[in-house]
């Protein structure tokens, strides 16, 4: 037998000698990633056992044994002295079994696994595990915009620039910024509940591919575990990393969010923006340069949007034109996953301390206001006289264009500056600008006034529950 | 002015001599395809102006003019008799204004765009548009569906190998095979509703970024819109392409489903399979060989996954790191979200179509089962008769053995042959070689039994309504 | 037969009655984009009918027929009289083939194809028509990086903050920052002629998959189309849109160096920084506020990365997996090459008339100067003084400190001050503050020294013959 | 301070009371990773004290010192035995640079750092190793494509289906199926040589982004380092990962050809085609179904093409936008370049391994042939008597319809049969149906012939010196 495996591998000069390619055994084996699932592995066995005593499958004694069992392996793993068998353990599920087996004996733990197969367990271990970790990122979520809306909240008095195209366009006030992202991640976590209901679909007693042969009560076993549901169809229950990808597009939504939140961030850190400082716990130096301090705690928020949109574009080529149910394939979905969360989770844990600490230079925010942001307010000054806004539009820019070409600032025009260029302008144009009446003047929903800020905070403290 | 025009543009060696480059305007103007959303962009700009008539800003007759005004410009886009003038209408807004200000002259149209921007313009009209042919896909996944569901139930009666690793793994059931992807199918359509609840939100009223000086009702004009909320931020409101970012994750899951499906029925397809066979409709011939049938509209379905995907993954390299709000860079939005949704609208219709035709060989099916496939039956009989799973896995395993040694097809094998294995092989064995019998077996929920594959019809009629 | 059509698409509720579906001819068809490619498939027709004279199966006189009959059908294209048919003319190679019979007759035109699979020609077509692209693209390179050596060697004299995460770090040369793309960019040029070789290999010859089995001359036809070389396998030859991806993979990778450049010249561009300034040529207006100059062009660099990316992306899923040779799904590769290829080559050139054009502002690139970006000049005045870097890189943050505390800048200080922190510090530290010195003293190569920035300049301009 | 610290961090509900948070000490370090370059970071510090010494900065015995210092050093790296200081040791650079200086003392040890930056250092560290890898990786590649031609040079004889569309197309031999992979990947191995030498360029000598100032010769210790020239602008050196992004989109197109190759047999090794069989260590058993042995190797081999993938697009994301020079985004480039690495290199192996071992079933692939593959031939037969090939195309259908009507395969209809159909069909018609003929006359360079196929052996051999 060894000779002939070794003539097989030698035909055409492999590397090995064995019937085995130790390479192979590395390459197909998960148990080095897969454990972290140890828990949720050993969860969904005990729905099963129990599932199959019901069903007569197993003796309630064989039950009680397998149960408490599994009790001991889970300890082994929470205390760390679960050892893995290297070569044999090839994944957790063999693991977890492997050990049952030597604690209450092969008679019974060769039991366990009776109709089932690893492609519905490893498909259960994973919701679950995601389920959780979800559930725990909500939880980030929720603490993160809480922080928003008590910023928001307090420091509503600070106006500053707004920007589109990164060109100072009309003043806003700091809070309306914040808000502004709290809204974007207010619609994340929105739809992360929804992600987490279809990821928490249980597909156990769906075996092989197609379905169990000894009468399972699956929705007893989906309640056990804490599902919401069923997948309706075996095959499509062992087919699907549907909900990993799902995951991983919410995930890698919300780090593009927070990467523009962090660029936002970083020009304001600027030594030329200078409206924010971040607090040293979220800023490193440089090795060569003694008077740097630099914001790598936002780069590395900005940078990692990149790692988890490559989790998710990486799964979906994966899966990308697969046959039925089961291919092997799948496994390529476990080690991202992984990462993924860890990233996303870490990622907004990091979010909320940088907000939490971060310092503010109100009157930086004020020195960088330009009259030339008001040129809309001039505008709208004239509307309210009855100039078509086309009209006011065209006049604003003249003033603009004077205010450049004599240097002199278009608030420190006189009245009969304006009234140069547009015979309706009256005295009270002076009043136009005042960067405070401005912001005010925003009132509609979602403007910048103050009760428009208000109301958003509102607003999002009613999802932050 | 133009000579200096030049020399600003000679500097370096520039290309052109002109103020203008050609170039630039092409590659900055979104006439050409942003046009296709002419009939939201004069929706958007009637509840608009009404909203400004409520506010005092026109006064009826003005509005009156405007409404019947933009009625006329939108005849001239549907008789397709509306004329761009190259150069002038960069945009659909842009255009739209300018002919609604030959028709009802400067003056009132001039009045229009009071305290709007193009930024919360474009964003309504995307929404609008993306909103209405979500709609129309969701009809189109319902047809879609249906049909799965009417073949499932009625050709319920043949059985075909089910596959794990593109391997012969248990019999199951065609109907369980479309079901398979019905159901990953109907989990699009459930989350398809939720994404169009997501994209169905009004940023009308927001502004270039800093909201809405003049008072406008922003919640009459999302209900005239038929929008179902509003975005609670003016910042957000003009920041954010999410709407078609998640619209094309949903798209891309979903072509990434048909892909799967396509290359199973291209592998049924086969001359090597032979299960299926395209409607010729479907299908094409070869310009060399007089003999092919290729199934090109399966193979177009599997490879316009890559382009729904590339579609996605290229909008959210866009919108990564930003800064907030309107940067040009989101217009690259534009074109993208029109070929998304045309190739997945198309894509789901095609499917539909092959689905609808496609003809089936149940004879092949069957000649293609296995005795090998019931080994999995032979282990649970023995389970049946209290034999550990581990052990009675093993023996099946020495009944596979024995037969491919000898030459024997299982299901030839005696009573003998299976005793000469292991003692507890009564003569009832033979009753396992029934590929009937084992579908039936499987009759836990979602399983191949004719009962739970009905149920499973059952649960997906019931989402199509 | 018609009626067999009818209930063949009747069966499950089909779309259409008739035996066509209009949708799947539209979503099969390729002559609205592929007839881009009209005079490459001329080009390799003509080839084609050359090799199969000399192999006798054409008389000189039936090449001399389609040779010339081809000249008429390029004409047609040339001059835009050239009338496709709907629904007949499902490519370009049916096109013009169709068009050649009806001019030279269908006795000598049905001769055209013997041999010949529209696999090989399509492949033929694609890769001729995008070498000449890529051709033309490596022109427009080579302009934008004469004209940033050319502004580099003239305008070497400006210093400005050179930044390490955005934060001001070293003074550096601005024609030092325009060497740092243009040696990214220059990498971009020497990879993009190793692309265009691959590129540049003849499928021709391929037929289907097979082979050409009337003995032609593949060399010969591949020299008539100066092609540099064969694909030596048949399958791989009509397989393989590696040539696609590999030019959107140096398409995208250069689209990444542009959004850098772009993202550097829009923070350079706002109010807070100023040192550069768009012609108008390339900045727009907003329809709301009249004083914005939004630098348009640059936004749409940076937004077309993603677009570029979105077409490797998804070409690459469209091909993972895929069986051997030709497989429908390969026609995904057409549409987004000629988008791809359109929007890199716009790009270049819109880059190059940006840069051609900007305005600089040394004023403000040198009043954003800041002593502390001196601070390593400082550490390396006490190294060349032999106190060890680590040491120095400590005393030089104490002067930091010491500068912020006090609020004295730090090339205000005083030699007390400095010799109060370190006995070390002689008088000519004070010399350390200046920041011409700081960027000549960076000498070694590479470096900001004038020297190292010139020698930059000829290394570039040797790859620009 | 504490206090303070303690304050600032506390301000709106921070996770942590202390000046640090736990969490980004952890997010930020990347000594868990960046350590399998610790052998480069010494080489690289030695050549960079070797260029300080003879620059002056450094006396020939502290030069000494540093290089026996970090022999030592390493020795501990390759032993095991050196330690990390979790919390003080935050990169491979700070490790090596802190154990060096405990061993030959701070005073010394403190001098090494002079006038350098870990953003080039870090820069320096990972060409070197990935140099090195990609060598490894070149290696393996040519092992790989040893093994297909010489299986491909003595398997010629078999003949087996050739496919497109998944169809049977034409008979070709097994070794051009095996040679047109062999000619993808040789294409792969010519631009891994380009991609090589793009990497091994020297950033050394870059500084924080300014060069270096101590006249350091660039040129020696690129030299030393095995380089093969010198990245000619100091930003640009500390900029890039354009190196990483290259060796990834080269190894994503290597494992886009993998997923296609692994395709193809897993399709080759199902029951129904049955050409190929896996030996036993490249396959697995089911956990439920005794009788399965899966093609695990080649589903993970296709699997891993999207995980390959996902490193690339990932890192695309991360750098696109990113503002000049070093930004620690850039920190993202380090684990997924180990990853990819690792995950190319081992496929690469596997695969040889798969080949290397793989059974061919001749039997099957001769019985699966089909006498209408031969359709072209025999529109190729009426060619060569001088018929137009669109017409030989039409008639050659006509054969195969009747040959699908009456039920007799073609390769037995008789003469009077062909000439009822056309009457230029002579006796020699029926030489037509053999398949060994059919594939010798595919003699054209790059065809099935016998000739045709030993000259790609010869073609291929030569890449592999």
């Amino acid at each position: 037998m060894a000779e002939q495996k070794k003539a097989e591998n030698m035909l055409w000069g492999g590397r090995f000698t064995g019937g085995l390619d130790p390479l192979m055994v590395a390459y197909n084996e998960s148990i080095y990633f897969d454990r972290h699932l140890y828990a949720q592995d050993i969860a969904g066995s005990i729905a099963w056992a129990r599932a199959n005593q019901k069903a007569g499958i197993l003796t309630p004694e064989e039950f009680a044994a397998i149960e408490s069992g599994f009790e001991k392996v889970k300890e082994e793993w929470v205390s760390g002295t679960f050892k893995i068998i290297p070569g044999v353990d090839e994944d957790i599920h063999t693991a977890n079994e492997r050990r049952l087996g030597e604690i209450i004996g092969k008679d019974i733990g060769g039991k366990l696994h009776t109709g089932r197969s690893r492609n519905e367990q490893v498909a259960t271990d994973m919701r679950l595990w995601l389920r959780d970790e979800l559930r725990t990122i909500e939880g980030h979520m929720v603490d993160f915009l809480k922080v928003t809306a008590a910023r928001a909240e307090k420091e509503i008095d600070h106006i500053m620039p707004g920007y589109t195209h990164l060109q100072r366009a009309q003043p806003i006030r700091w809070s309306h910024w914040m808000l502004s992202y709290g809204t974007a991640f207010a619609a994340d976590l929105e739809r992360l509940r929804e992600v987490i209901s279809r990821v928490n679909q249980s597909p156990l007693g769906a075996g092989a591919l197609a379905g169990n042969c000894f009468g399972l009560d699956r929705q007893a076993m989906a309640e056990e575990l804490g599902f919401e549901g069923l997948i309706w169809n075996s095959m499509a229950a062992v087919s699907s990393r549907d909900f990993v990808v799902e995951a991983m597009q919410w995930g890698s939504t919300l780090m593009m969010h927070m990467s523009r939140w962090a660029e936002d961030l970083i020009v304001y850190s600027t030594g030329e923006f200078a409206y924010v400082r971040l607090a040293d716990a979220y800023s490193t130096g440089s090795s060569l340069m003694p008077q740097k301090k630099n914001p790598d705690s936002l780069e590395l928020l900005r940078g990692k949007s990149g790692r988890a949109f490559g989790h998710m574009a990486g799964l979906m080529m994966t899966v990308k034109g697969l046959p039925s149910t089961y291919n092997k394939d799948l496994q390529e979905s476990l080690e991202p996953m992984l990462d993924h969360v860890k990233t996303v989770s870490d990622s907004i844990q990091i979010a909320t301390g940088v907000l939490s600490t971060l310092a503010i230079n109100p009157e930086k925010m004020r020195a960088s206001l330009d009259p030339f942001m008001l040129a809309t307010d001039l505008a709208d000054y004239l509307v309210k006289k009855g100039v078509p806004f086309r009209e006011t539009h065209h006049i604003s820019g003249q003033c603009v264009a004077h205010s450049e070409k004599t240097g002199t600032p278009m608030n420190e025009m006189s009245h009969a500056d304006f009234q140069a260029i547009d015979a309706r302008f009256d005295a009270d144009v002076l009043q136009c600008f005042d960067y405070e009446v401005s912001v005010e003047q925003h009132s509609a929903q979602g403007g910048t006034a103050r009760k428009s800020v208000l109301e958003q905070v509102e607003v999002l403290k009613k999802m932050l529950v």
